[in-house]
């Protein structure tokens, strides 16, 4: 999922305009992600697009302006999960786009992560950017539940999130160096969890505390 | 898991030097939660502690300075993880009190963590402190294998970032209000992922594609 957010897509149809907005958007990563937000400068951004800095602040205005068009276009990037026909599958190949994300060099997505820390409306947009890449990864367990491979009322979010969540805490929290086994590891959990049905609906609470009485006897 | 870092204790033996760096100490925690990293300095934090400012620049010299003592302080505190009984139970008093840190309104484990995007010395700090808190969260599992509820191949840090990490990606990346049933569900999620064989070591490559070819077929 590139919830991660860019590339900023390389070639993009249309004109002068649209190849500005690629090379500008281009510099702010590059920039974010060797530099970090501190130096971010419509300056520092002209400078390395070589776009004339009057076009960048005519179009862009202020260091906000070009952040929330770097989110923008990637919200706005064509993406869909693969499909490998299966559940594990399918999440061992969103979580493998992820680590590729987070776990590069100069890691774009960490850099925009870092940066949400610091403004509130990248801080915004990065929600939203990740919200609407849920979204489309609901197709993962749409496909699951018509095969046969997940219940129909499972919690598609929860599901997600379960299995992806190990990436960002190894790879942005944590820091680890990335393991080529992660991305099918956390895949393969959360498919078992859900085949133990972690994800449907809880039991009442009654029954809930049968059942955590029944797991504290030992054996 | 005060993997999140402080509260610096309160009450701390030892005479006027130790009550010194706890006042100065909660001081610097206070100012990052509420004004963050960029306010941070030895005259802010003088000024809220009370104690006089060449006393913090004697002991502490910089703002690096105190903020690895806020690292060092935490890594110190004496914590263990909760004995409910069950691996559910207890993974579950370990989320709940993750989701009590990172949930809080100023909080400062969050305060950290944004830290540590800034200054290398932090990040490795982080680190370093949850690399204890989850070293210390293992008698968790251990106490699960001796119940006989888990293998004692199991690999135990696995389990445990499985059963944290929707967690923090839910509070700390996605900043979505905490949910008072996300520690139990997460909770639920590691145990049956970890009763369904997930953090025991891998069949053998071979053995894994059959398990994936009995897995596609449609039901």
């Amino acid at each position: 999922m590139s919830v991660d957010p860019p590339p900023v897509p390389r070639s993009r149809p249309g004109g002068r305009t649209a190849r500005i907005r690629t090379q500008v958007l281009d510099a702010v990563s590059a920039e974010l992600a060797e530099n970090g937000y501190d130096a971010l400068s419509i300056d520092a951004v002209a400078a390395r697009s070589g776009v004339h800095r009057a076009t960048v602040y005519r179009r862009w205005q202020d260091v906000g302006g070009l952040l929330a068009d770097v989110f923008d276009a990637a919200a706005h990037l064509p993406w869909e999960p693969r499909d490998t026909g299966s559940l594990r599958g399918d999440l061992a190949a969103l979580n493998q786009e992820i680590q590729d994300s987070l776990g590069a060099e100069s890691s774009i997505a960490v850099a925009l992560i870092a940066v949400s820390f610091r403004s509130e409306e990248a801080a915004r947009a990065l929600r939203q950017l990740w919200e609407d890449r849920y979204a489309q990864s609901e197709i993962i367990i749409r496909r699951a539940i018509a095969r046969g491979e997940l219940a129909p009322e499972v919690d598609a979010r929860a599901l997600l999130i379960a299995a992806t969540a190990p990436l960002y805490h190894q790879l942005v929290l944590l820091r680890t160096p990335p393991d080529p086994r992660l991305p099918d590891a956390a895949a393969r959990t959360a498919a078992l969890a859900a085949a133990a049905g972690a994800f449907t609906p809880l039991p009442a609470p009654a029954d809930q505390s049968k059942v955590r009485g029944r797991r504290r006897a030992p054996m």
